[in-house]
C-alpha cells in the first residue's frame, strides 16, 4: 500500500503511478482519493498495489517512490553498511534530484545534498547523499524504499515564469519572449543575493557572443563560469588573433591554415604560466576569461579527450573537475546552459531539482536532452546563442 | 575538343571539368592551357575527351558544357521543331541557371528569361527559356550541346561581401557579420532602384519576425512578398487575436485550444472577401498583410495541400502560381528565403544564377539544401529567424 | 459547470482541465469526483468554472469543451444558418479530430467525416464536418459550445502496441522495436481487410527505399499513395536512367549535370501522356509508380510551388488535390508518412484522431510536428528512411 | 617565391592558394605553371607572392606552406630550441595533419609520428611530431616555414572507394551504398593484416547496435575499441537488465525509474572490481565489453565531466587517456566513429591524414564537423547508428 500527497493531477503524478502499476503487468486498487477543490489546495491518494511476483513489486514500489509517493506503513529507512569502499551494498536507495526525506528514528529527516544517482548515507540522526566512488567500508547506506519519501517539485504555474516550457520544445517560438523572462529572474536573483552559474561551450564565441557574455560578468550577473579548455582557448585566440578557431570574428571570413592561431594562442598562455599569469603579465587584455579573472568570478575548466593543450588551469583529472564542479554549484540558484551538451549534462547530473536550470542551444536535440531532468523547474530555449546573448546583455542593460 | 576560358581555377571549374571526365571512365588530354598570371586575367583552357562509346561521349560533353565549356567546333546550336504540346523533343538542352548563348546564324546570342529545367526556343533569331509545360508544338527546340555556352557566375571575391559563404554553413557563426552584409548590400540596392524580394514562411511570425518585417516594409525594403496562406493566415491571427497557432505572441504560453483562433482569423477574413476587403474594411489593422496592402507592396500566395482555408488570395492553381511568382521575380537583384523549403526552393528553381539569394532557416540542412544552386550568389546562415530580423531592421534602422 | 467522464487521469485530461482554467485567469472548483477503482474503470468529474468576464468563461468553456468536457446544462447544439457561401457565421463551433457528438433534439448525435478545423452542418438531424469553403449559405452550422461533446481517444495502453511512444521522441531508440510494432499492425490490417496508405516524399527513392517500397507494394500492403509531384519524377527519373536527383543510386555518386536526366524523365513521362500511359506504352519498367499502376493501387500526386514539369496526373488544382487526398482516405485505418513533413501535415489535418498515423523521418524536428495531433494514435520514428523500408519490408516478407 | 608540385588542380590546391593570397591582401604572379595533361601527370606551379608587410608575408606564406607549397628558397628548417617545458619558441611551426618534410643539413626528412597540432622536434637527423605539453627544455623546435614542406593526400578517385564523400553530406542519400563499401574496406584491412578500430558512444546501444557491433566483434573486424565511460555503462545495463538508460532494449518502454538499472549496474561492475574482473567472475555475461574481454580486444575508456561512476577501468587522468588513445591508434589503417562527436573529435585529432576516417551519425552537421580534416579519406554518413551496424555485420556476414 503506498499513498501520495500533493498537486498529484497538476502534476501529472497521478497519471506517471498509474501508468507504472500497469507497465509492470501489476494492478492497483484506489483506497482513498482526495482531490484538491481548487487550485492551491493538494489531493490525497492512498492505492493497494498489487503484483504477480515479489520482485515485481519491487520494482513497482521503486518505481513509485522515485515519483513521489511513499510505502504506508511507518517504518524506518533500512539501513545496511557498506562492505567496502567505492560501492553500495546490492540494494541500496538511488537517489533523485528531487527532496528526499528519509525515516530516522520514526521521524522524517531532510537528505542533505540532494543529488541524482547517488547512495544515501545515515551518520549521527542525520542523512546525505553520498557518490559511489565517494562511500567507505562501514559507512550506513539506505537500502529498498521503506522510510524514504521524495517531494517532487510540484510546477506552480508562473511562479518563476517558467510556464513558457509547458510547450513543446521548438525553434518555432519567439525567443524574446524568454528572454524577458530570464533577464527578470537574473535582476531578481541579483537583488536577493543569489548566486548565478553559467556554463558555457566555445560556440558562445564563434558565433560572436563572447562580448555580451563579457558585459553580462562586468554588470555581476555571472558569479561562476562552468566550461571547459575550449571556451578559453577560443577566447584567448580571439583576444589575442581576432578569430576563433581561423574564422575572422569581424569579417566572418575562414583563414586557410587558421589552426596555427588556435595553438599559438595555447602556446601564448602555457608560456605565460597559465589565464591568471597571462592577465597579470598583460599577455591576455581581453575576453570573457580575462572579465572573470579581473572580477574574481569563480571559474572551474573541465578538461575533455578532445581538448589541445590543455590550458595549466584546465583540470585533466576529471574526478577532481567532477568535484570542483559539484562543490562550486553547492549554493547555485540559477544555471544557464549555453551550446554545450556535455558540460550541460554534467552539471544536469549534479544539481537538484529545485535548481533553475536554462538550457539555450540552437539544436533542438540537445535542448530536449538538457531539459529532461524530471523537474519544471527548467527552461529549454531553441535559438542562435550569440543573438541570444546579445538580446540578453540588451535586456540587462 | 572543348574549350573553356575564364577564371578556370578560382572558379574550380578545371577541377569540376577533369572529374566529371573522369567519372565517365573517359579520358581527357590538355591541349593547351594559359593560365592567368594574376588574379585579373582569364585562364584559358582547350582539352581532348575521348571515351569508349559515341554515347559516353555526348554525356560528358552534357556535363561539360553546363560547367562552362563549348564544344570548339564552331557551329550552330541544332534546333528541332517540337512534336507536341506540352514537351520536348527528346535530346532537347536543358538549361543551367546560368547565363547562356547560342550560336545562331554564326553569331552567339544571349537567352533571355535565364532559369534552369527549361528548354530554349529559338524564334526570329532570337533565343528564350521556355518550360517544359509551356512548348508548344513546331517550336524551334536547342538539341544536343553544339552550339551552347554558358558563362557562370564567377565569384569575384567580395564584390557582394558573399566570402562569408566560402566557410562551409554552420550554425557555429557570428550572424552579426553576415547581418551587416545583408543590410548593407539592401541599402546599395534600394539606392540603385533594385527590387528586393522577401520569400517566407510563418516562422517568421511565430519566432516574432513580424513586427521586424513590417519595419523593412515601412522603411521601403520589401518590393515583393512570395509566401504560401500560412503566413498570410498567422499573420493575420496574430492581428485578430494576438496569438499565432494559438501561443500567445506577448507570454508565449499556449492555449489548449488555439486552433480555434486560427480557424476564426481564417473565417474573419473569408468574411470580409479577402485581405485587401479586409484590410479596406478596417477589420485587418496591423500585420505583414496589412502593411503590404497599404504600402502597395506586391505579393503572391502560393497554395499547398496542407492549407487551412485558403484565404481568398491564395492561389490555389499551382500552374497559375508558379507563373506568377516567375513573372513578379523577373527584375529582382536580391532575394532574401526566410524559414521556408518549399517556396524557397521554388524560387530558386525560377532565378538565374545572378540574382543574389540569401537563405536563413535555423536548420542547417535547409540552408545547405537551399544554398546549392551552382552559384556563388548565394548566402546561407543559419539562426533563428526572429532575431535574424530583428538585427537586420535594426542595422536598417 | 461542465462535466466530463472517461480514463481522465490515464489520458491526462483532469490536469489538462485545470490547467486550462487557471491560465485563463479563472477560478474552479470541483463539485464532485469519483475515480476509477482500476485500470479499467472510468472517472468522472464535476466543475464549476467561474470568470471575470463572459468574454472569458467562453474562451474557457471552448477550450474546455475541446479537451472533452461538456457544458452541464442539457441544451440542443446552438445552429446558425450561414449567410453567405464559403463561411460560416462568427461564434462557429471549430471542430478538433476528436470523436464528436452534437446534442439534437435532445439526443447525442455522431458527427460524419470527423476531421479538425472545420464547422458542423445539421441537416435532417444529421450532423457532418464542412471545411468552410464549401459552406453554402443557409447551411445549419452549430455555434457556441452548448449541446456539443468530444471524446477523446484514451491510449488503452498497448493495444495498438502504441506505447512506443510513451517515451519522447528521439534518435536514440531502438527503430527495429517500432519495425516490428508496425509490421504486426500492418499484417493485422491486411488480414481484416482494413486499408492502408502511405503518404511519401521523394527522400524514400533518394535513400534508396525505392525497391523495399515496391515489395510492400507486391504484397498487398499499400492500398493508397499519396504523395506529391516529386516522389514520382525521382521514381520515374531512376527507372529510366538509374539516377535519383543526379545520384547514381547503385554507386553513390554524383553526378555533375544529373539534373538533366531529371528533366528527362519528366519529358519522356510527358510524352508519352502521362505515368499509366508510360506504364501501357512500355516507357516506364519498374519503380513504384509502375507497381502502383500495375497493382491498381490509388495514388493521388498533389502539386507544389517547386515542382518541375509537373507530370500528366499531378493535380496542380490544390483544392482538387484537397478533395481528392480527403475522400481517398474516408475509410483508411493505417497511415504511415514517410519522410514528407508538407504531405504529412496535409494528411494529418484530413484524419479523425482514431485513424493510426506512424511517421517516420531523420529529423527529429519534423517527426515531432507530425505526431502532435492530440492524439495517441500516433507513432513517430526518427530513423533513415532507406533502411526503415528495408527493415519493414524484411520484417513483412 | 613558392613552389608545388602535384595534382594541384584535382585536389584544388591551386585555387586554395590563389585563394589564401587574394584574402590576406596579397598578390601572386604565376612565374611557371606546367599542366599535368592527363589523369595520371602531377602539374607544377611557381609563383612569387609579394605583399605589403612582412608579417603579412609571413602569414601568407604560413598558409601556403600549410596547403602544400615550399619556399623556392632551399634552406634547411630553421630550429630553435625550446626555453622552458610545456611550451615552444614563439613562431615554432605548427603541424598539420598531412605527410611531412623537414629538411634538415640539405636533405628532406619524412616526420614521425605525424598529427596535427603539435611542434616538430629535431633530434639526431631525425624528426617527429610532439604535443606541446611533451616539449621539454632544449628541445630543438622547427620554427617558421622555411625548410618545411608537406605532401596533402591526393584523392585518387576510388582507390578506397571515397568518392561517395565528393557529394555534399546529407540525410538524404542511400546508405547502403556507403556500407557496401565499408565492408569492402573492411574485409581487405583484415585480409591485409591492418588493424582496424572503432570509436563508439552509447547511442549504439540504445539504437539496437550492441547486438550487431558484437558480431562484428566476434567476426574480427574490431582490433581496437576507444569510448568513453557511458558506452560500457549502457552495455553492462543491457547485458545485466536488458535495459538502456530504462528503456526496455526488447519492447521500447520507457522504465520510469529505469535510472536505477542504470546506477545499478555500475555498482555491480565496480563491486566486481572491473569490467575484466566482472567477466571472470561471471557477473557480466553478455554485450560489447563482455566480448572485447573475452577476445582480447584492445580498449580504452575516456573519463568525461558527465560520467556516472565512473568504471574502474574508466581513464579520469584525460592526459592519460589522450595518451593512452594515440598509442593504441599509431598503426591503425581504418577508423570508424559511431555517434560520438566528442570522442570523434579527439580521434580525429590523433590521426594523419592518411588514415581512412568513416563517421556515422543521425545529425548531419555532427557529421560535417568530423569530416572536415582537410583529407579526403574520410566519408561521412547520415544515417540510424543501430540499423547502419545491422547492416553492416549483415553484408560481412
Amino acid at each position: 500500500m503506498v499513498e501520495a500527497e500533493g498537486h498529484l493531477i497538476d502534476s501529472q503524478l497521478m497519471n506517471a503511478m498509474f501508468d507504472t502499476v500497469v507497465r509492470h503487468g501489476a494492478a492497483f486498487d484506489v483506497l482513498e482519493f482526495r482531490i484538491g477543490r481548487t487550485n492551491d489546495e493538494p489531493s490525497f491518494v492512498s492505492l493497494r498495489v498489487t503484483a504477480k511476483a515479489p520482485a515485481a513489486l519491487t520494482e513497482v514500489l521503486e518505481e513509485l517512490v522515485s515519483l513521489g509517493c511513499r510505502v504506508a506503513r511507518s517504518e524506518d529507512a533500512h539501513l545496511v553498511a557498506a562492505d567496502r569502499d567505492g560501492c553500495a551494498p546490492e540494494d541500496f536507495y538511488s537517489t533523485t534530484n528531487h527532496r528526499t526525506f528519509v525515516q530516522i528514528g520514526g521521524a522524517w529527516v531532510g537528505v542533505h545534498q540532494q543529488r541524482m544517482d547517488a547512495a544515501i548515507v545515515v551518520h549521527d540522526g542525520s542523512a546525505a547523499c553520498r557518490k559511489l566512488r565517494d562511500l567507505r567500508a562501514g559507512d550506513a547506506v539506505v537500502c529498498g524504499v521503506h522510510g524514504v519519501k521524495i517531494v517532487p517539485e510540484f510546477q506552480e504555474r508562473d511562479r518563476h515564469g517558467f510556464a513558457f516550457m509547458t510547450t513543446e520544445i521548438s525553434s518555432e517560438r519567439r525567443v524574446e519572449v524568454g528572454v524577458g523572462r530570464i533577464a527578470a529572474m537574473m535582476r531578481a536573483a541579483r537583488q536577493a543575493g543569489e548566486r548565478i552559474a553559467f556554463v558555457a561551450g566555445p560556440v558562445v564565441v564563434h558565433t560572436g557572443g563572447g562580448s555580451y557574455f563579457r558585459d553580462l560578468i562586468r554588470a555581476g550577473y555571472v558569479n561562476l563560469l562552468l566550461a571547459g579548455n575550449a571556451l578559453a582557448v577560443h577566447d584567448a585566440e580571439q583576444a589575442l588573433y581576432g578569430t576563433s578557431l581561423g574564422v575572422d570574428m569581424e569579417t566572418g571570413r575562414a583563414i586557410e591554415g587558421g589552426h596555427r592561431h588556435h595553438m599559438r594562442a595555447i602556446n601564448a598562455i602555457c608560456r605565460a604560466g597559465g589565464l591568471r599569469a597571462a592577465v597579470d603579465q598583460g599577455v591576455l587584455k581581453s575576453g570573457v576569461m580575462y572579465e572573470c579573472v579581473r572580477r574574481g568570478v569563480d571559474f572551474v575548466l573541465a578538461g575533455s579527450i578532445r581538448d589541445d593543450g590543455p590550458l595549466p588551469e584546465t583540470v585533466m583529472d576529471l574526478v577532481e573537475a567532477q568535484d570542483r564542479y559539484a562543490a562550486a554549484l553547492q549554493d547555485v540558484s540559477l544555471v544557464l546552459v549555453l551550446s554545450t551538451m556535455l558540460h550541460g549534462i554534467g552539471v544536469g547530473n549534479m544539481l537538484p531539482a529545485w535548481v533553475r536550470l536554462v538550457c539555450v542551444d540552437i539544436n533542438p536535440a540537445v535542448v530536449t536532452k538538457l531539459a529532461d531532468r524530471g523537474s519544471s523547474q527548467t527552461m529549454g530555449i531553441v535559438t542562435d546563442v550569440g543573438l541570444f546573448l546579445r538580446q540578453l546583455a540588451g535586456a540587462l542593460a
